[in-house]
């Protein structure tokens, strides 16, 4: 069984799924949204998204990491604070042992709903035939790292054929 | 006595110095570059400039860390590249329970200098003064990440009145 941790991160929220899966089929495990708060400095956010992430993978054990890259803002501010961001939920990943592995958008759309220009609701409808969850799932930083997730199992389907 | 840890993350170097002081008093103690290598993949970089500068604060146990806030490129993705590498370094920082500032590099050179737009060879001529370092040091990562420790000892200089 393989297990993968799909991350999406921001400068404010940074979502984390997990799915895991069996042959060429898989299913949601768990995913949720760290959320920093707004009054600690900035290196107070990066511990709180290093040790979050870290948590979650001693908690479920995945097997990968997989990771968007990337959004690049306008300004260079928020890129470079959003820089940062990866920084810290790539560092938990690579410390744990964990591969690393990065899609852009357009993969990851093309993956989950076979055109790269889909948009979030597409992706979202997609996310939850695919990975068998009761409603579909709503459009946020939790299914911004399904999907990407997703993408990888996808674009790994070999691991899984029997 | 203090010891402050300054670093100048770069994507391709990452310079760091330290120096300690008492009284209102300070010397170089030490500083060096992190290379980490063309090859590895960019999580790998990461994992080099956290584990290294974890082993300079394991080894020199500075009481403070400081940072320059900040040089953006004209790139996005160099900035966002340089993002992931300030991550990983207060990251180490912050994990090993330091104190972070940061300091923009008009204010570095204010401190070191007198004038926030001294070129780098006045900066370089004015840390081999302050540091009582035998030869003027090199303008380069390391002369960098002196300068941000400099900045903050000044900064701070009530600390170290008797």
């Amino acid at each position: 069984m393989y297990k993968i941790l799909g991350v999406d991160p921001g400068s404010l929220r940074t979502g984390f799924g997990i799915i895991a899966g069996e042959g060429d089929d898989f299913h949601y495990v768990a995913s949720g949204t760290i959320v920093p708060g707004k009054n600690g400095q900035r290196y107070d956010k990066l511990k709180a998204i290093y040790e979050q992430i870290e948590q979650v993978i001693a908690h479920h054990e995945p097997t990968h990491f997989a990771i968007e890259n990337v959004f690049y803002s306008k300004n260079p501010k928020s890129t470079l604070v959003l820089g940062e961001a990866r920084g810290a939920a790539i560092l938990a990943a690579a410390l744990a042992g964990l591969p690393v592995f990065e899609y852009s958008a357009r993969e990851v759309k093309q993956s989950v709903t076979g055109q790269g220009g889909a948009d979030k609701s597409q992706v979202c409808f997609m996310l939850g035939r695919i990975l068998h969850m009761k409603e579909t799932p709503q459009s946020n930083d939790e299914s911004d790292a399904l999907a990407v997730a997703v993408c990888h199992a996808f674009k790994n389907r070999e691991w899984s054929l029997p």
